[in-house]
């Protein structure tokens, strides 16, 4: 993998590696023929220049790298979407890395992006994180980090997220006013903040409406998959016969609860009303459609950039910055599984 | 963000850098109680071995960078969620960018990613692409190049594809086997070769089964949408209330049009059979499920990844590298939007 250099280019032109320098600098020490020449060469010959070889002098590297849980998803991929548009456009270059929900691989892929020095790191954190050790050694090493939608409220540092309380509160509120008074729950695993969040709205919105909260209509999806919904409608229908809707966590759960009550003629939003979190592409063609809560995600990923981007002339200089969190407003989408 | 260096350590030690950066390596010169010191020290410290000072000795950045057209996109997803993981279990990152379809940003990707000397470029291609000149100037620049399912023909480099004609010469015979006389055909836009190829394909099943080709059964998508599958569905059923089978050149058009007889009361399969191509998750959970091709993404992003580094080597050293194709199997799902 020869790369041209330079000293190619003043070679082939007979002129000194300083000439050519100044040329590609657009010096006015240089004649404009030669300043032509040297251009016309450095196409011919492929030339790029060596921004490996110029942050050594800048210390920066114009990279940044981002960890998210995984990439086959509808929201994380909005939000990398998001994340590398605004990235280029400030000529940054994104690493992408997949925790697969692992903390393992997660503190394995802080190193390597430590090691490349990148000018930043974004991440959202797997389910299973209880240790922040490897975010702290982002800090300590003086790395801009900002975290985004799955957070650990200990950690110190600028985060975006949405207000998952109160968009579940919304959520449920909107059921209730549509005339449920049963309401179930699918929520998601027991750790993640937005998970717990995403609960805590839900038991508000029935307190502020006088419904008394039955635990047993709250079932955990682990894996928050369409097929834990398929089955946690089944055992909720065999056990609440008088159930009239249902608050998933996810808009995937609420799909699989659809997919149950289709096949056994229940029908939606008339008997049982329906209504997921996230706005994914599939509620919008399944029957019927999915009422939900709409996450920006592709917003989300900008707004992060832009806050990393904050952070990082200040740490550059060695001045104090103080961490900032975002709380990006969400929305009520109304389709065909709830009523009105 | 100041960096730990080799010095920083030396200077806390009292020791040489020289010692430092041999313990460090695990040369036998250096006493095995330095050498503990010393790591314990890195550690205490957040030392990362600077990776991009390495790089201009060994000529290598340990980085590839990977041009997609769309990351919202449940087939790219998969293809750079494996190579991700492929590359990370060699110590490589990935710059991840995105085209959106647009030659004119697929050329300053290039740029960029050759300007960050990165060790192979694999890309799927704008759908607007005939030009190739920047595909050039990455052989030109002699470094690794694979492209994969959007390719172009010209181009002299390795390439990972499936067969797209054979895959819909199959989905389009299992239509007929299962009863279909009168077939019509979502095409994707005029230019891609996959895209072309599926046409072919759709046309050789015809022919072989002695079914006339009828160009007013034929409708283009330009953007392959939902919404263009659900017009096209009406369309087609205004002028054709006979037809009885559709093969879409992706779910997500098949997916539209099942909306659309869903929505009128035609019967899937029994009077119209649909098959998709590309298997998305999205198939599995709409009602009838549907039919497809499955197009082994994840799969791709390894193979096209496997064959980069492949050609690393050779290209370093100068030698010749004979570009290789592979053309990965694909299968027909059935499920229940066709008949057996």
């Amino acid at each position: 993998m020869r790369q041209i250099t330079l000293k190619d280019i003043a070679s082939k032109l007979n002129i000194s590696v300083t000439a050519v320098s100044k040329a590609l600098k657009g010096y006015s020490d240089v004649s404009k023929s030669t300043r032509d020449s040297v251009i016309a060469m450095a196409e011919e010959l492929h030339y790029t220049p060596n921004s490996v070889a110029v942050n050594l002098r800048t210390q920066q590297t114009k990279t940044i790298g981002i960890i998210i849980p995984s990439i086959v998803h509808q929201f994380f991929s909005k939000v990398l979407s998001g994340i590398i548009e605004e990235a280029e456009k400030k000529g940054y270059l994104v690493f992408t890395l997949q925790s697969n929900e692992s903390i393992a691989l997660e503190k394995k892929q802080i190193d390597l992006l430590l090691n490349k020095r990148v000018d930043g790191i974004l991440m959202s954190l797997a389910t299973e994180n209880n240790d922040i050790s490897h975010l702290q050694k982002v800090i300590d090493n003086k790395t801009p980090l900002v975290l985004f939608d799955k957070i650990s409220k200990i950690i110190n540092c600028s985060k975006v997220v949405i207000d998952d309380r109160e968009s579940a509160y919304n959520a449920v509120t909107h059921l209730i006013k549509s005339g449920c008074k049963k309401i179930s729950h699918f929520r998601g695993p027991l750790n993640p903040q937005n998970s717990i969040d995403r609960y805590l709205g839900y038991r508000k919105a029935l307190e502020d409406n006088q419904i008394k909260y039955d635990p047993s209509l709250v079932y955990t999806c682990e894996a928050v998959t369409f097929e834990e919904g398929y089955e946690f409608a089944k055992k909720l229908y065999g056990q609440h016969k008088d159930i009239d809707g249902i608050f998933a966590v996810a808009d995937l759960v609420a799909v699989g609860a659809i997919a149950y009550f289709n096949e056994i003629g229940v029908k939606i939003p008339n008997q049982i009303s329906i209504i997921g979190f996230s706005n994914w592409f599939i509620g919008s063609v399944i029957s019927p459609s999915l009422s939900t809560v709409d996450q920006p995600g592709y917003k989300m990923g900008k707004k992060a950039l832009k806050l990393l981007f904050k952070e990082m002339n200040p740490k550059k200089k060695g001045e104090e910055f103080i961490p900032k969190t975002i709380v990006l407003p969400t929305e009520i989408i109304k389709r065909n599984s709830t009523l009105n």
